[in-house]
């Protein structure tokens, strides 16, 4: 295990990627972006749009972890439930927040700020605003838990003004190698390695390209010289092996 | 919510999910085809590889659903311990299995059959095989726990012959209607066909393409005859509004 300075979990609410209509992309996003600073998502959960579901998840992981982060439904429409159940999960209520009905209505315009686009505007007492620079609806961070919109463009754009507000560590690096070897031919070898540095984590991931069977082989860690390092010791078994690799992508 | 004979849960073993290496493509493949047969996903766990963290998550969901299935760490390297936590999590022992011996033997020849490869034919006991028709290591089905691989490919090839195992119902239907228009500007219209039919899902899911703002409309449900009939009601509501739209997807 890495030092981590921090942990993050990420709670997806979405029948739509349950039923298999859509593909989650947000998950990988905040991950990566997490690492990049430090912070290690330790757990994701993905829950259907039923407050009893949302409320549970969220406040299991609030007291597990140092900062959530929830995706979808702060829409406009009767299916975006989730302010309502995150402010219910902390026994607060939820009111029209000035400033962010000063965002909707500068972006929609007067006329066009109706009463279901100022749903958007609705926020549990006590958060403060995550600024959207998309489409001005915002998020809103509550204590430790940060509450964003499902659009993986629109949270990608809305992120970075999150994690500028937290505090990260080093980042987690990783160097993979992608070596066309089934691995268990190198299971011994990589095992070995994984005992030499055990504050790093080692995976093997086999996968199948053309036809043919490969492997990547990925150390991750915060402490950049031990990882460079152990991919190294990597490649050097895979050197006497005689097997094709590709040299760390980074 | 739609009727539901069985209802289902996936637990992802993997930190390269978490740390964003990796999208995950598996929960979209499971749920999709549980959707088909009638069986609804209800709830999706991403956890380390983390021995606490995967037996915490399967005691959880195997007592909560009728059906779960993780995907990930059955391989054969150091990183591989999904076996042994979901043996652990059951209190029963994890011995080489025959039949899985011999479908490895058979696969790699004699000479090739290490003891690396033989670390695949581990299965806990009581546990029946699921057969792999890509790479020959099982998966295997302990009471109501599925536990496939995380490599796509070999996930898709095998999830079917877990699948034939399952009771089902009805498939659950869905039909999307995607219109070029906000979905503030139709949430109203839209929560009254929800109220008109209690028993079906109706979704909104905002995107942007090219530059513009669309929805997809989304209602779904185990009556194929409600869900045509709400979606001829949304469809109706767009034409009210002179808004374009594609019809049903399906």
């Amino acid at each position: 295990m890495s030092p981590t300075p921090d942990s993050a979990a990420v709670l997806v609410i979405g029948n739509e990627i349950l039923s298999g209509r859509t593909r989650d992309a947000n998950v990988q996003t905040i991950g990566s972006a997490l690492a990049a600073m430090g912070i290690r998502l330790r757990e994701v959960r993905i829950v259907e749009d039923r407050p009893e579901a949302i409320m549970e998840a969220v406040n299991a992981l609030r007291v597990r972890h140092q900062q959530v982060f929830t995706t979808g439904g702060i829409g406009p429409t009767h299916d975006d439930i989730t302010t309502d159940c995150i402010a219910a999960a902390f026994g607060v209520e939820v009111q029209h927040h000035p400033e962010a009905v000063r965002r909707l209505t500068h972006y929609y315009g007067e006329a066009e700020t109706t009463e279901v686009r100022l749903r958007m505007a609705r926020i549990p007492l006590g958060a403060s605003l995550i600024d959207n620079p998309v489409s001005a609806a915002p998020g809103f961070t509550l204590e430790n838990v940060h509450v964003l919109p499902g659009v993986p463009r629109i949270l990608a754009a809305m992120l970075p003004n999150v994690l500028a507000t937290l505090p990260g560590g080093p980042p987690i690096v990783s160097r993979t190698v992608t070596a066309w070897i089934r691995e268990s031919d190198i299971a011994n070898e990589l095992a070995a390695v994984q005992a030499d540095y055990p504050t790093l984590d080692l995976g093997s991931y086999p996968f199948m390209r053309e036809g043919r069977f490969g492997t990547s082989l990925v150390v991750r860690g915060g402490d950049e010289q031990a990882v460079n390092a152990a991919a190294a010791a990597v490649e050097a078994f895979l050197r006497a092996r005689n097997a094709a690799f590709e040299p760390p992508l980074g």
